[in-house]
């Protein structure tokens, strides 16, 4: 028996079967197209998806558990309904009722953040513990819960946004509308405006070579330079994560959760981003003396975190239902 | 069937023989001391009021479903142990075994904060929601978590802080360590610090004629200057509403609760306080458009909301066993 795991990013569907230990047998990807409509919602584009993996694999209905899928947005589980999508533009898309059309199988969406969450919980680096936050460091900054091992969502999946957690009064403006939330100054997007502005201070910055040989600024600019010894990569990349930081440790503060774990492309850094970030958990946490430890660790699934998560989907929701 | 119901607090310990219903049948208090030790616990205190209250009933043990007790500070509910308190200063005190050798009956336990969470959820103004969150505004910023009706109260209990969530980068210094958390703001201790540092600035105010006759600055000061149509006094509940606002969004965000409670002695204030604190939440928090509600709402059990929450833990935690 298999399950059937889709992740709908801006730029592409990825799709893929996987085992129920989390292998995934067979792949496949269909480009987002842009201007979806209620006539021409983006369900076409998943069917489309999922009746070419099942033409891959040469599997029977009968052998899949059911289809999972992770969306960017605010996303009404329980009722199957895509609420509202930023990045890709549409609102009340009754996805799963639309995919019950097509296929005689259970289908279950979620958001991406949440999906990824339940990948690593189920997969990756959150395998073993009970309560888990998993925060992604992206264009954004996503966050997924779970407590006691089931996704937690607030009403109507209207919750677990926590990079839009104000931390810096009247700080950088916010997509949400309100300036200063986690969001600007933890994102990959953040990171690359403070490496932008610690270049134009420091013209001998090593970063300005680095940028020149890649084309542009991106996430690892500063971290690159920084393991070279240059000093303004150094400063970026320690102002960095004291910007995450910031908000682990409220985070570690609401939730007390076992383990809180890093996703994104920054993640990548390892133990150079985890081990000062743990460092300030420990350190800053409410009764840091007499509370348990909150574990920092890089998330470990990588880009395939929201499909494998997507697919874990249809296992939880039917274990919790 | 009745329960018993013990709030401990740094001045007294009160406690109460309720009804299921949260009627409080008997009522009785004695003064917390001052230097408990290891071999003269809190128990010894907490044991002779609990025989006050058993001796005015005139009720046999058989009456009664068990003892529920909320206590200041780090507690380990799971296994009936104070780990730490901060406010009565103790460590390690196995509180439910010593009171098994006092009493036959089921003792739980759990933080006051999260008690008083539980007696509004189950008894005031939290009825009828399944996520509701209760921030109390005291000396400090006391929280307590409802999930579909359950105390959320991360690992061994040492979650649900939300006062030490930071707000106001290099602020204010808080009680846990960091600057600018939202406990040094929102708290009555806050408001108290605002009223003096607005007052000096505003030697016209009315709020120096409302301290002559009331002896002191305390929490009421600039609201009654505020309702009178003083320029200062609404200066400093405008900047505290805004301050409670702040954390008020970030809540909504992270756990999109159906209802946020707001307890202390400045829940008193009533629409006065919560009707602009409700507009602050409607309009800021993310995605408000499409999002579902967050109501915002004065608690409404004041100084019993501990007492009757600590009863309601003995049925809360049998249930959920």
């Amino acid at each position: 028996m298999v399950l059937i795991g889709i992740d709908v990013g801006g730029m592409s569907i990825k799709g893929g079967i996987t085992t129920l230990s989390g292998e995934i047998l067979y792949k496949a990807t269909v480009p987002t197209r842009s201007g979806y409509t209620q006539e021409h919602p983006i369900t076409e584009d998943i069917v489309t998806l999922i009746e070419q993996l099942l033409e891959q694999s040469g599997k029977p209905l009968s052998e899949f558990y059911g289809i999972g899928i992770g969306i960017p947005g605010a996303i009404d589980s329980k009722n199957g309904v895509i609420r509202y999508s930023n990045n890709i533009p549409m609102q009340n898309v009754p996805v799963v009722e639309q995919l019950h059309e097509h296929f005689n199988l259970p289908v279950h969406i979620n958001n991406d953040a949440n999906c990824a969450a339940l990948g690593e919980y189920v997969y990756g680096a959150g395998r073993g513990y009970c309560d888990v936050l998993f925060v992604t460091l992206g264009t954004g900054v996503g966050s997924g819960i779970l407590i006691g091992g089931k996704l937690f969502e607030g009403r109507e999946g209207g919750g677990a946004e926590c990079g839009h957690m104000l931390l810096y009064k009247d700080g950088a403006p916010c997509t949400c509308g309100r300036r200063g939330c986690w969001e600007p100054y933890a994102s990959a997007t953040g990171l690359m405006r403070l490496t932008r502005e610690v270049m134009e201070k420091h013209p001998e910055s090593q970063m300005h070579e680095i940028v020149a040989k890649d084309g542009e600024v991106n996430g690892k600019t500063a971290f690159v330079a920084a393991r070279n010894g240059d000093a303004a990569g150094k400063e970026v990349v320690d102002t960095y994560i004291r910007y995450i930081g910031d908000g682990l440790v409220n985070l570690a503060n609401i939730f007390r959760p076992d383990a809180i774990l890093i996703g994104g492309g920054v993640s990548h850094e390892g133990a150079y981003l985890t081990d000062p970030l743990q460092k300030i958990v420990d350190e800053e946490n409410f009764g840091a003396a007499f509370n348990p430890r909150v574990i920092v660790k890089a998330a470990s699934l990588g880009n395939d975190a929201g499909l494998l998560g997507a697919a874990a989907l249809v296992m939880s929701d039917r274990n919790n239902a």
